[in-house]
């Protein structure tokens, strides 16, 4: 079927249940952010395969909403479908809901797959649907009912994350957990992400792509703590739950396990991350409390086990990277090299480091103007050859058992002209800006973005994405709550708590020219406590060379230059272990002071 | 009355209603910062000046939680009182709310007075009050019980703001009102700010002190405004509002008016702004639509006409207070002056100047340690004598018909030490670092806010007050919503827009030692648009000496130097026509090229 085959029979669907407009979000049932092929539904209509973007279609329009990172791809990827892209945050681009209500008459109906819609994201399209006194349906899967050849929901396992990379045993994160939800005030926490549970019970899994986690819901009390997730996914951790006393129940128990609850207290969700489909089945005696998840705050704060161990990780991931830019450097001048052999180069360096699991995200390799696309993704095929001059930009990360990195270098494979210098060197300023940051205990990510995007801002440049999110821990790439935007939501407003791990990734976006990036991930850190309160700052733990030969040095303050020397000569330092001698001496030169 | 008879006498009053804890607030019914005599319940039980502060009195104990800005003045002020200070915001110092469910027994009773308990504070104190299950009754007024000889309601008047001053009309700021309530989706809009009221019918009042306005809410829809203020106030301009079509009713009248609203629509309110006491008359038929308040909005942006006018008002103001600064500079060394002469030389310079009312609020004028209390007010008596050495801190404003300034300048009046300079001069580089801000349009005060922190966060320092806040026009000097701050709550997170005027006062503060703190108006500007998006700047609006005695320029990088040489050419340019030839040579000197 085409797109536009799809969208005719959606349209079907549409007006057989009186719908005049059908929304279709990028999520699961856990708000989860890389998706199984199961919950691909606006990538199977649309034909748009960017990781994030919501669909609105009626009677005669289709319109999607697409973030910065993917304007390029998406124009490329609906032409031809009658889908309208519609540029998020872009002069005079309503927000879906505003464009649902302006373009929608008075009582009309709304539909969604509720089982896909996050609380507060439903709570937000009420709003503006209500001005309008649209009705909105969440009891409808119509892409579903089109799509015969649905993929079978995941049917992964789950093992145990050992506790020499966990740091902490399943009864002391639980200990941590109900500590919290006594200054909540909560009897219960019904824990919806599936990151968040991998965390709370120690085991990883292989039901997402990107993130190794299995489908799972958890009910925690003040004296149980119910696990529900498949037997069959199970198998292999089961024993290991039990004897800690978990409670196990299959998945689709959840619902009636609610529906049946019959104590009352006060239940603590989290309305970001849990969808309303299930919260429907909350019965009247329990209270809902809501706020921001805790099992999402305690783990985005890492453990001085995690910290030493993303250390290690780092420097063997870095390690990687780092020998795969000596050798692509090297080898552009006499061989043929696409821009998709990139991930399987670097797949091969990595494949012995120790604790690797897999790639944390698919490699991001873009040559000059394929950078431009924050988020592109080379296709066999289609994709660039590289040739001995100009921008490589690689955007490449590992799940580690220790582990997960997220790291960005644009290097240089032989000429440059001086605005691709400049752009580099900007760029350079911005993460340098952010990575110096010292800052009052109580700050946020948001206050400190401005940092980054100084010296951007001075000379009327911008970039279209986030300075910064946070990472997790041999978990998913992309971590809340921490994060480092300018234009936050009010869940964005996170103090900055010591052992959270954030990108730091300013980056400078020229559309049909080319695109540079330099990120490294910084871990927050106290500093020292004085009558004036206390002090954090961040430290760099990524370590690879930032390519000299783009760097100009007249447009760097002393501070940036002493900040780039100290970084290099660590990142000797740091990598050195891992070279041999012709690679120790090349990295010598590529780490030199300037 | 001592606090402690109050105290007891209040006690007797919870008794009797059952009441555990008993909160009063430092507010009136339309979330006034600067209260009559009427509403001044908090200052009247506890001693306590300050202009904010929040109590909470149970059977064993009293406490009163006061911002940075008073914690000196407040130990001092409550010394015996058996009242408890909670210095908000250090560490281990819960929020009242807090302490409230944590010190009361499960289900026990809290009162307050709902008219002064805006519905926004009153949500969250159920957040917290919930967890414990203790009940609210909004119903008490109990120091209004026990306080004998309160003063009466204010009985001022209303005068016409006019057109020159104002720059739009009134029929032109209702259409704006009208034109956002479309976009907000709203029937009906309650307008509860007395400052918002008095903005959008174009007149002036003297119920309020400081701010120029008379007690009075509106009704707005779509094709009627509807003023409640009481008559005998409205005399002089109510041939005016007649003419231009708004209805007048009674000040007390809104509550029947609500009651026995028939109409069903959307009744747009901001929670902020409005009290718990009023919501409850609002009758089922009208559905509540929450936002921000729209007129509050519409005025931060001052208009063209506004602008100019400032300018010449902030020139004029300035003019005075420069040649205080030159009077007292020299007078010091051969005159007697205490603080408290500092607000009559003041008034003094200001009366004749064209356009002025009044003061904007009491003049702060701390020499040395009392500059560390960001709040000072000098007292007859108890005030410090001025020397011919150290700092004098100056904070002061003036109510124009076409404008309202807040100024700080510290300022030497002899030898000061190398530690006094490095605090004044990074003072002013926090001062440059926000005023040089460039910024993609989008961009809130809270994400620019560490530009002024940054140079003080670097070293370990803090200032425990916010950046800068909005500045009125001809109105209250704090004007909500734009604001700097690092740590906003969800409701600023604003984005700066074209004509918002916002405060710039970064300082030090150094208990028994000084205070500096440099403060200018500062006015949002569009720049230029390109595909990046739109970029802003600021441009300041008040020119006055910085005293270069106390800079040290090794301090200063060369961008800050250039700032600040540019700074003082455009201070004598705006300043000398103000001037005779002894104060121009003076001038010239002050504000020369360093």
């Amino acid at each position: 079927m085409t797109t536009v085959e799809k969208l005719a029979a959606l349209r079907e669907c549409m007006k057989r249940e009186g719908v005049d407009a059908y929304i279709i979000l990028t999520s699961d049932a856990h708000v989860t952010e890389y998706l199984p092929d199961y919950w691909q539904c606006r990538k199977w209509i649309s034909g748009f395969t960017g990781s994030a973007g919501a669909m609105v279609v009626t009677e005669s329009e289709a319109h999607l909403w697409i973030d910065g990172r993917y304007w390029i791809s998406g124009e490329e990827e609906l032409r031809g479908t009658t889908i309208n892209m519609q540029k998020m945050g872009s002069d005079g681009v309503l927000p879906l809901q505003e464009w649902v209500k302006d373009n929608l008459k008075e009582n009309a109906v709304v539909g969604v797959d509720g089982r896909t819609m996050p609380v507060e994201l439903y709570r937000n399209y009420q709003k503006e649907f209500k001005k309008k006194k649209l009705k909105t349906r969440l009891d409808l899967d119509l892409v579903g009912e089109i799509w015969k050849d649905r993929p079978a929901f995941p049917k992964g396992k789950a093992f145990e994350h050992d506790i020499k990379f966990a740091g902490k045993t399943r009864p002391e994160k639980l200990a941590a957990v109900r500590e919290r939800m006594v200054k909540e005030g909560a009897d219960y926490y019904l824990v919806s992400p599936l990151d968040g549970n991998a965390w709370l019970f120690n085991y990883r899994g292989t039901d997402t792509p990107g993130m190794p986690t299995i489908y799972a819901y958890a009910f925690i009390s003040k004296t149980e703590a119910i696990l529900f997730a498949d037997d069959s996914k199970l198998v292999d951790i089961k024993a290991n739950l039990i004897k800690d006393g978990i409670i196990i129940k299959n998945y689709d128990e959840i619902f009636d396990f609610l529906k049946n609850f019959k104590d009352k207290g006060n239940l603590f969700i989290d309305t970001n991350k849990l969808c309303a489909g299930i919260l429907d089945n909350v019965p009247e005696n329990l209270t809902i409390f809501e706020g921001a998840d805790i099992v999402a705050w305690l783990k985005s704060q890492k453990n001085p086990v995690e910290i030493e161990n993303l250390k290690k990780c780092h420097a063997r991931e870095c390690s990687a990277v780092t020998k795969f830019i000596k050798w692509v450097k090297e080898a552009v001048k006499s061989q043929d090299i696409y821009e998709t052999d990139v991930q399987g180069k670097l797949d091969e360096l990595r494949k012995d480091l120790e604790n690797y699991m897999k790639a944390s995200f698919p490699t991001i390799a873009a040559y000059m103007e394929n950078g431009a696309q924050m988020h592109y993704r080379p296709e066999e095929g289609k994709c660039a050859k590289l040739k001995p001059e100009g921008f490589l930009l690689v955007d490449t990360g590992g799940l580690y058992y220790d582990g997960t990195t997220d790291i960005t270098r644009t290097f240089v494979l032989g000429n440059i002209n001086d605005e691709m210098k400049r752009d580099f060197t900007l760029t350079l300023k911005s993460h340098i800006g952010l990575s110096m940051a010292k800052f009052l205990y109580g700050a946020t990510g948001p206050c400190l973005d401005v940092l980054a995007r100084k010296p951007m801002w001075d000379v009327g440049m911008d970039f279209k994405s986030g300075t910064g999110h946070g990472v997790g821990y041999a978990l998913n790439v992309h971590e809340s709550p921490p994060g480092i935007r300018y234009n936050p939501t009010p869940a964005g407003l996170v103090k900055l708590e010591e052992g959270m791990t954030i990108t730091n990734e300013p980056g400078v976006y020229k559309e049909g020219k080319w695109g540079v990036r330099t990120e490294n991930t910084i871990l927050v850190v106290k500093e020292f406590t004085n009558t004036d309160g206390t002090f954090m700052r961040f430290d760099t733990i990524s370590f690879c060379p930032i390519d000299l030969k783009a760097v100009d040095k007249s447009l760097l303050s002393d501070c940036e230059v002493k900040w780039l020397n100290d970084y290099h000569a660590e990142t000797y330092k740091v990598l050195s272990p891992f070279m041999n001698d012709e690679e120790k001496a090349w990295l010598k030169e590529e780490t030199r002071a300037i």
